[in-house]
């Protein structure tokens, strides 16, 4: 037996107990007559000491040892004289009777430590290092906690986990799939499967009523700092459902999930509109910790003789509390910003509502006390606020105004990573128009229903129909999202249509699902969520690389494995498969 | 709200409730005046009556209704006068006063009963019809069961489930790997991989300590019938630990899984060594639901001057009870059967020990009474049984009389589905000698350790090499195998030796795990078991592909999605790569 105890549990109370206890050296005190060892594994650092005076052997050999080396000790645990309340075993040491050193290890190459000397890629080359440092240790533990809750909770409701195939048929609707070649079926090939969106339905034809499955995703995307080429997804489907089941059954999984894991009660989510979040927040997935809405002032600042407002589509508003103060180098400063490439905005129009009552603006030679008296009241601006206005075209100056307002929440404070806004989206459209291919694209999926009271206009009005589709906001951030499916096939059909399909293609590419929905398809919905994106969440970060164990790099490489990489061409022959070599 | 009951919860005490039930028709019965519906969902079937008398229009409407539509209901629960036993529904039904229809269904291309009347090909074509049954349904409710169970006992001895990547890079070492083309990384490939091995070793590295994951894991061999290109493991890894401590463990997970699921509450498990289990049973798997071992004869059996004895390796024998009664026609086909190639014996040598104590034989010109005393006091013979011997070189021997033994048990009923009998097989050789690549190969992999007492011997006979390696056997299937790792650089570079690797190549393949043994490896060991088979044992069955929601078919294929299948040239351009086309 290698150890009696773990490196955390060890307590005033087991004083004068005879332990075995096996690690990484943290670090060495070589304090002349005492040298101390910090002992630390996944559950926590016990100190251990040597005296040099007693046992100069095995103190020798203590202070021969380096970091990161495996050892084995055996001793008594003795009460220290200089406790440290910082650590749960602060109270006691290890006395040590014997060492066996079980692994070597050279230096590493940067610092085990909460905050580490060595930089991004270094890190992630030795990622199998990098995951021994404590930060990223909580984030997979944390991870695997929010794993075993989900399935508890999802399983005490009778949702059933089934796993559905890696190995599928490549479909073209939507983005690029990861393709495998067959070797048993010369020049075909496999796809991974970007979601088990068609299974899961399927297995809803099947009757198993209550699906779930935490699943890895595949997308063959250009990579985005944010974005990785397989993420895992926590992916749900129920049948004899309607909307409000599906969102009442995850909002109590959400719920659950943030008290157990924050200890946070959080009141019924807000169901929003897609149309209000876009109206208020210039955002479909809007950060509600905070409010400071968009207001749309156009019909009171059109006419007034001011081009920029007078040519623009819309004028949208939104009030900065107690920034009245700010200075002019601060306000230039935030109009560069406004008009980075990102954000898009052509400059950004100021007024300021001092706290004495006045009124000061960058278009004071357009606008009367009066018109801004008008600005005040739609913005529900308080003495000592900043008006911040944006002029554009409709789509564009809602966007620019979202990340203004978010922009101003984050450098007054307003986004507290302890704090979270949970609420639902819905009535999505169900449509989008796709410029470069001049074709409406499914905004969810093809499988997404309309509204029934919307029906009508998918001939005449497609991008007027709003889909029975939902997504899981929080703090800004979409934590998942889903619909209610289309169950009839004939509906089905007409989707396609809209979606440009000729019949032929959509049998040939969904001929299964439609298939199956000749032989009693019941109604049926479900939702996917981000499983890296919502740990993250829970945990009040950004980066979900940091709650993946072994991610890759924004090129798609796993520069530690060095993966992908040449493979031989005994194994592209029996493929069938010929590599054109790359002309970079 | 489209139900308000489940189809298999209502019972006596609910007579009176106004309900409301959705689910498919299993059948209607039109008896004139009364119309039956057996309504089902994944819970349980609920009968519903339409009275024509009362409710002439609904009656009608509910007979032109057809097997597997979906259907919705309303209704009062009352007593049935005739009550079913054989269901838990059985003392009531539904008189409906509302029915609405969800969905139509054409007739299914074969029966949803029990036993269906459809052929496999047809049923895989049609999975999702085929998955309604209720023994698929059971089948894939007790994977899910099972699954739950796994992670509540292993998260409770704080296992952590850490998710692997599946795009990983391709080594040769192993079985063939699929590979997926890199897009962002031109004329190179990712492999999905054979199992998390190389990745569970560096979470060990990384500290974590105790890691599982239930996972997919891919192999591209020619298949057989008991084999899918994907497949599920429940994965393991513990740091700090020994053989003992691992079999301890997962012994544990497998007692509380026996008792959970099947309610067995089993004994210790053996541990019994592969060199035993190869002589008594004639197989690394032995089926120990029955017991007739395999003796050894030969000593006692050569130089009576019979030629194929004493030509043979060994000579091996087994005693099945009760068979002296064998008439010559049966033992003639049994003859038969072990000269099948699959089995390939060159014969079959028998003995009777009749009830009245004599002896007959298929050799009594060459042997003696009291040569046939010695068979009968070697194998424990009672009066009643029949010896049956065969002969040959010793694995070929060994193998064949192993599987007569299993044929033995299978014919007298001795293997039987309710019964469990676990044990580990221990001390498995490290290496195995390959004739076609004229070198040795790991018989678990490159990473197991070798005993310690046997270390002197990895340069002087490899072959005699046992390894710190167990399989974890349940009647006669193995269930899951593993070892404890190598931990130590040096004896890692000396196994790779033994397996023919040059420095470079061991570096090539495997450097970031021989890196990172450079930083303060723990001592480890881990286990890994297949999901899909463990789950049908759990069953009492043998076919995985009943417990896989949707298996691919012998050649590899999805024929329900009709995959793999060709891709576009856009896809293959964007990959740069070509198809040869195939000869075929």
């Amino acid at each position: 037996m290698y150890r009696t105890h773990h490196c955390g549990e060890l307590r005033i109370e087991d004083c004068g107990q005879k332990v075995k206890l096996a690690g990484w050296i943290q670090r060495i005190r070589d304090l002349g007559g005492m040298t101390f060892i910090d002992l630390r594994d996944r559950y926590g650092i016990s100190q251990l000491v040597f005296n040099m005076e007693t046992k100069s052997d095995l103190c020798s050999k203590a202070r021969a040892a380096g970091r990161e080396f495996v050892i084995q000790i055996s001793g008594s645990v003795v009460e220290r004289s200089n406790k440290n309340q910082q650590m749960p075993t602060g109270d006691i040491e290890i006395d040590v009777d014997e060492l066996i050193i079980l692994n070597k290890a050279e230096t590493p190459p940067f610092t085990i430590e909460e905050i580490s000397d060595g930089g991004d890629e270094l890190r992630m080359k030795y990622r199998y290092l990098d995951l021994r440092r404590s930060p990223l240790q909580k984030n997979i533990i944390l991870r695997h906690k929010i794993g075993i809750e989900i399935r508890k909770y999802l399983s005490d409701l009778d949702f059933l986990e089934i796993e559905t195939p890696f190995l599928i048929k490549s479909t073209p609707e939507g983005a690029r799939d990861f393709i495998v070649p067959s070797r048993l079926n010369s020049n075909e090939f496999y796809a991974l499967p970007q979601s088990p969106q068609t299974y899961k339905q399927l297995l809803m034809v099947s009757g198993f009523d209550k699906y779930f499955q935490i699943v890895r995703c595949f997308r063959d995307e250009d990579l985005r700092a944010d974005r990785q080429p397989e993420f895992t997804q926590i992916d749900c489907e129920m049948s004899f459902v309607e909307q409000e089941d599906i969102l009442n059954t995850f909002e109590g999984l959400t719920r659950h999930l943030l008290k157990e894991i924050k200890g946070i009660e959080c009141e019924e989510f807000i169901r929003m509109p897609y149309s209000e979040a876009m109206a208020k927040y210039g955002s479909d997935k809007p950060d509600l910790r905070f409010d400071m809405p968009l207001h749309n002032i156009s019909k009171i600042s059109k006419g007034k003789g001011f081009k920029v407002f007078d040519d623009a589509e819309e004028i949208i508003a939104l009030s900065v509390p107690d920034a009245a103060e700010w200075s002019r180098k601060q306000i230039d400063a935030l109009t560069e910003w406004v008009k980075r490439p990102q954000i898009g905005a052509s400059g950004l129009i100021w007024m300021k509502f001092e706290k004495d009552g006045t009124m000061k603006s960058s278009v004071d030679k357009f606008f009367s006390e009066e018109d801004k008296k008008e600005w005040i009241d739609a913005c529900g601006s308080n003495e000592g606020d900043m008006i911040l206005i944006l002029a554009g075209n409709e789509k564009q100056v809602l966007n620019a105004a979202g990340e203004l307002r978010l922009e101003m929440g984050t450098r007054l404070n307003l986004r507290d990573p302890k704090k979270y806004a949970p609420l639902w989206v819905v009535d999505f459209p169900l449509l989008e128009w796709n410029e470069d291919e001049q074709r409406f694209f499914a905004m969810h999926h093809p499988f997404t229903s309309p509204r029934k009271e919307d029906m009508s206009k998918l001939k005449s009005a497609p991008g007027d129909v709003r889909a029975n589709a939902y997504d899981l906001v929080i703090n800004g951030v979409e934590i998942g999202g889903g619909s209610i499916r289309i169950h009839d096939r004939e509906i089905q059909m007409q989707m396609f249509e809209a979606l440009g399909f000729t019949p032929e293609e959509a049998e040939a590419q969904f001929g299964f699902l439609l298939g199956a929905f000749k032989y009693g398809a019941p109604p049926h919905g479900g939702i996917a969520f981000g499983f890296d994106r919502f740990t993250a969440i829970m945990a009040g970060q950004n980066n979900i690389r940091d709650f993946i164990a072994f991610p890759k790099n924004n090129n798609g490489r796993d520069t530690m494995s060095d993966a992908p990489s040449a493979v031989s061409s005994k194994q592209l022959d029996e493929l069938l498969i010929k590599i054109i070599p790359s002309q970079e």
